[in-house]
């Protein structure tokens, strides 16, 4: 076995909660059951070191059994999303590593996107200005993107000489943007403007740079009051059935829907609904 | 064995003709080979029962044998398509059943999705006013779907504590209109406005409310008076190709082109041109 | 074995050039490492042949070896792209052949389809005009399509009794442009305008006539003074990851990323970035 670059970090693995959480590598807040992670090397637009990666990695993990967190914003901080990989800090050290090292460095980053995959917590990526490299992955492990008119959003792995197959790269975006779309980004590593990544459906909305993270925070905190149990299904399921048949996806949906079906919220919905009151949910 | 929920209906299995199948739970009604399906229940917006699911379920599986219908129009009465499951007559029902009797239903309703995209005849739906729950994934399931400006499309299963996973959604609405916005209609259950859905590829087309049903119908038509039995194999593999490798679906379509080649509609085809007339196909 | 149609011709199997390839059914012309492929039957819009689907599928086949091409343009003579199968060269002929016999053809037109797809270089189809049943095909065999607004692409396949899944199209052009929008294109046959082409992702961008050409041959330019390894890494991926799931994805793409970590091309990138310099990549 080879060592790993990037240390990894004592997070507690069977932690019921996060909201303590110090963070060494990035800005790490929870309020009312929304996480907000925020990059904060805004002097060099926020980039991410084998250590960053390693930690993000580790607390996504985390995440899938932390109770006191239901919805997760990822944001930069500066008016900057994440240049993605630091030339210095990773690139330089890249071009000195065998291949087994070169391997442990690619796995480690696509873990990081697994563990966002796999968090039942949806996650909402906040993203102005930057949005490059690893940083423009990062985004597309999101379940949701807003952005601002200004954010450029670029798979610049071309033009360090590298391929646009990058920690999944080729599989998330053609299903976001669209098969045509998705290789001229990779293969030109262009900048997509902001207006452009919503009329193609990278970003859900586009929001005033001022406002754009509140306006993910409260997309946040309605999900995080809602049916957190069955958000974390629809997130499971989404990615389940990304290359199922038609028919055994409706078997997947059948099999998790009537899961669902035999929550409490399920109840508490009904009920709710014939006293004419809102559902109060508790993700059980 | 448990009993279904939904009582099967008397459909003759094998039978070569439903132009004169007396629906109960809906409007059925063929003509020129054109059948146009209306749900019913225009005071409550035409919402699904455990009964009509299920008359839905065994119409669609008895379209496989029908010769005398070539193309599907499912549409609403007054001015909605469809609010989904009743509250009242499903979701209170459900509240009181076991896990396999959950499964039961689910399933159910999985099997109306099936049987439409099994079925050869191509599907078309007519969307005006509220499309919700259950009644988006049917328009799901449909080939195309014409809308108006003011029909609004939910996904409505967060609102009563339930996952975006119903029927197969997490699989078809990321294939029409892209994962990123897929999943945030699917986590928040908000609705999509008709430009919104035409803009995104959800809808084929708006039209007047009161021109919609004409230009299903025209629509519809139009497939029915072309090469059927060709139409059918187009939507056959639309879904056998779903999750196959490109290599894989080149060599299933030059097995079903070749199929298709060896017809009498290909020849008629060809005859006509030669003769520099329009060709007349009879699905053969 | 039954004779397949279209002669196969003499291309130089594991040659390391085709810069000199002298094509019999269609121009073919490389400069500065771009390849430049003209359909030169202007009179008749371009159409294919037994022949030049042959004398195709052996080059693409071909520049999976070739060192001089780094990138393809594919265009039509005479201001239209291609008129697909010529009516009285190919589906006269194909009206009397038994089923062997069609196979072998469908075969053989796919077999064009997965040879562009394999080849390493980036294919570029500039489109004007008349993009039509196979040439719809071919446009959409490539990685990248610019148009024009007067463009007309239409899957055809219907008008002749055939149906739409021909050569991989039932599984292409979805992932272009959506499912609901592919299935009405193929099912009906009716023509997809330029600006609706480039509004739902099959045209990456749309150009004056006269400026077309030198538009997809700047793109394809710059994509042959790029790192063109890892290019061909790039495409080979988008293929490979088609249907995986994402966490196989992000695996195969750790390795494919590992393997363009060890170029040349990547260290050169470093170092030139380290002495602020634009990097010379060499393709190794």
């Amino acid at each position: 076995m080879r060592h790993l670059p990037g240390t990894p970090h004592q997070l507690p693995g069977n932690s019921l909660s996060l909201a303590g959480y110090q963070a060494s590598h990035f800005k790490f807040e929870v309020q009312a059951g929304v996480a907000t992670l925020t990059l904060n090397r805004p002097e060099r637009k926020n980039p991410l070191t084998f250590e960053s990666y390693a930690e993000l990695r580790d607390l996504f993990r985390a995440l899938a059994y932390a109770e006191d967190v239901k919805a997760v914003v990822i944001t930069g901080a500066g008016e900057n999303f994440c240049s993605g990989g630091d030339v210095h800090d990773i690139i330089g050290p890249l071009t000195k590593l065998d291949m087994p090292g070169l391997l442990a460095f690619t796995r480690m980053t696509g873990d990081l996107v697994k563990a966002v995959r796999v968090c039942p917590q949806p996650v909402i990526a906040a993203i102005d200005g930057v949005c490059a490299g690893a940083g423009a992955i990062l985004a597309m492990a999101s379940d949701m993107r807003l952005g601002t008119e200004r954010s450029k959003t670029a798979f610049l792995f071309t033009r360090v000489g590298l391929a646009g197959c990058d920690m999944g790269a080729c599989a998330l975006l053609p299903r976001l943007i669209g098969q045509g779309r998705a290789a001229e980004l990779l293969f030109t590593g262009r900048s997509m403007a902001g207006p452009e990544g919503e009329r193609w459906g990278f970003f859900n909305s586009l929001h005033e740079p001022a406002a754009l993270l509140q306006a993910a925070q409260a997309l946040a905190q309605g999900l995080a009051s809602g049916p957190t149990f069955a958000h974390g299904m629809t997130k499971k399921m989404l990615q389940q059935e990304w290359n199922m048949g038609v028919d055994e996806a409706i078997e997947a949906e059948a099999q998790a829907q009537a899961i669902c079906m035999a929550t409490n919220d399920f109840h508490r919905a009904y009920h709710a609904f014939v006293a004419k009151q809102k559902p109060e949910f508790e993700g059980n």
